[in-house]
């Protein structure tokens, strides 16, 4: 067990109904005014909006609409909503979405008390000291971005996705209301349950040590996931279900799955980052393709991980068996596995390679034979 | 799922050398003086007390002691010491030594900003509304007090075992340090194992819906703490075994494990108390007898989830046989499961139970049935 700080500030609301509170939660933390960001008018038609302005006047906020915010959101976006937040004296950011609406909340809230460019702090070249208070109500459970402090926002100039961490962007209060959640559609359920797993095995396999206890807990995130997936692609309207994914979600991304391991990466992450930035490729439909093909790559460096895995997760007896037995199920549920679902082939590879040159974690060689694992 | 609301203010420093930086750590929150609660003089033999002092010194923080808090912490140690935290204008609680010292503290942090008697707020007779910050340096994985905002005391003058809950008790910073709990006799280790599996299994059985993924967590804590307990009975150096105990210790009662259930309760706790409220029997020694008495009496209210309990934690396939393996665990490990191991038999029972009459959540004659059970 490695030596660890763990601290996790956000408040959950999580139920039914939980975001016809969410103006009392803004006001019970002293905001007065929100820059209130979203994506696509669907929030619009299916009458969240209507419940969480409704809302913020009962509760004397007032907002400021700023719409537009993409899956996979990039930069420029960001930027025209911190001038919005800062031409109107916003005091507070309330994100009403999924994953991309709240990444781009946490760097409109950072970003809006900096007086350079946001884009300074991505790759971690600086440290953030401060930024707005982020309010949310969370409609896509994936990211686990409603219970940490990371963000992911592509650069279009440059091509790049990358990230930014800090304690000033926990949200303060995350609203989770499983029945905002089931308009999904059955692709974007299926890429989540992908970015879900995705979250917690970085770590459970390339961490040196696990402990025990924290490799069950991710095994139970990823069990959860696999079984609540396939209830719902029948059943989406399934309450219990959605709630145990959605609660899955939250804690694959929220510390809790990290702690007591170290020299750890996210290199399913990593490659996954440099397809999207390129073909813009949902985030969890290309790491359903980068997974396998990373692992089998690299379960010789940690094969008795492997192996557990394989017999927690798939009752099966080695670690290629379970690295197979987690690609059918991919397979099984409908999110890619190979780059040709997405019309790319090998002669993509040198240019996915090429957008990752600005890394040193794995070496080019060793991304075409990963990659090569895709074809 | 339940809707529920879930924060957990506590920083956890968990790791070797972490209790050094206490001085630091309670600096970082604006305290200068504060009142240095422990048990026995122990810490002042090993060199904890030294390692603190000095660190306290070295951030200019000023330390009253008061020493003296005995295991399951009765209620006139707490009014002197608030007597003393009054006098001193201590701004903080310091507590070092295992979760009676720790609940103390909680208890002393509330009443010393209290005119009237702090048991008043026992028995949750009236809400906490402040409470002076408190930080601790937990040397017994058991309580899960560490990251929670709960506190027991006895109340001596009428054999009243105690709760408070309160949002203002969670400890600003607790350190977890595993070689610092290494000292702990096989006796309590194994009496912290049932403390632990009683708080997680508590809403896994009384609950009446149960999320599959909060199963998975109780059912990974149980599974840690049956490995590391049999570990750390035959090398008590084991430090990886060791942080995994207290890591599962702590997640066994800081909201994890309760998160999506409603309509549980603490039976077990409750019973408990009374036995050690009359006898003194350590906390955990008593849960392992009441824990299999109770199961006997309760399982068929919930047989799905005892059978489910049953076949994910020992493999077995029916509700009683995993009720008896967990009772021959704790006959394996050395924790009492009948009343004469404290001396004490079928003519305690009356009294057992007169000292449960304040209470209408089990009736006097099914305590009787459950007790007999013990017999």
């Amino acid at each position: 067990m490695e030596s660890f700080s763990f601290y996790n500030p956000t408040k959950i609301e999580f139920g039914k109904n939980k975001e016809k509170n969410i103006g009392k939660y803004i006001g019970q933390n002293g905001i007065k005014k929100v820059l209130l960001v979203y994506g696509s008018q669907r929030i619009k038609e299916d009458g969240l909006f209507d419940s969480v302005t409704h809302s913020l006047k009962e509760n004397n906020i007032e907002f400021v609409e700023f719409g537009g915010v993409i899956s996979n959101p990039i930069l420029s976006t960001v930027h025209n909503a911190i001038k919005v937040a800062k031409e109107q004296n916003v005091q507070g950011i309330l994100s009403i979405g999924g994953g991309s609406v709240l990444d781009s909340s946490k760097a409109i809230a950072v970003g809006t008390l900096y007086d350079g460019d946001v884009w300074d702090f991505f790759g971690r070249k600086k440290d953030i000291e401060k930024a707005l208070p982020i309010f949310d109500i969370i409609t896509l459970a994936a990211t686990g971005s409603e219970m940490n402090g990371y963000a992911v926002i592509t650069n279009e100039k440059n091509k790049r996705k990358d990230s930014i961490w800090s304690p000033c962007i926990y949200p303060k209060v995350s609203v989770i209301n499983p029945e905002l959640q089931k308009s999904v559609s059955k692709d974007y359920l299926v890429y989540s349950a992908t970015d879900i797993i995705a979250h917690c095995i970085e770590g459970y396999f390339t961490a040196k040590k696990h402990p025990t206890y924290m490799s069950r807990v991710v095994e139970s995130i990823i069990k959860t996931v696999i079984e609540t997936t396939e209830i719902l692609i029948k059943n989406p309207d399934d309450y219990e279900a959605r709630g145990d994914f959605a609660w899955a979600a939250t804690n694959a991304l929220n510390g809790t799955t990290t702690v007591g391991i170290s020299n750890y990466s996210f290199p399913n992450h990593l490659i996954e980052h440099s397809l999207s930035a390129l073909y813009n490729v949902p985030h969890g439909a290309g790491l359903s393709v980068v997974i396998p093909a990373w692992a089998k790559w690299y379960y010789k460096e940690n094969e008795a991980q492997f192996t557990r895995f394989a017999k927690e997760v798939f009752g099966k007896n080695s670690a290629i068996e379970g690295i197979e037995a987690l690609e059918n199920w991919f397979n099984k549920i409908g999110t890619p596995t190979r780059l040709n679902q997405f019309n790319l082939d090998k002669k993509n590879i040198s240019e996915i390679i090429e957008n990752l040159s600005f890394q040193e974690e794995i070496s080019k060689d060793d991304l075409e034979k990963i990659l090569n694992f895709a074809i």
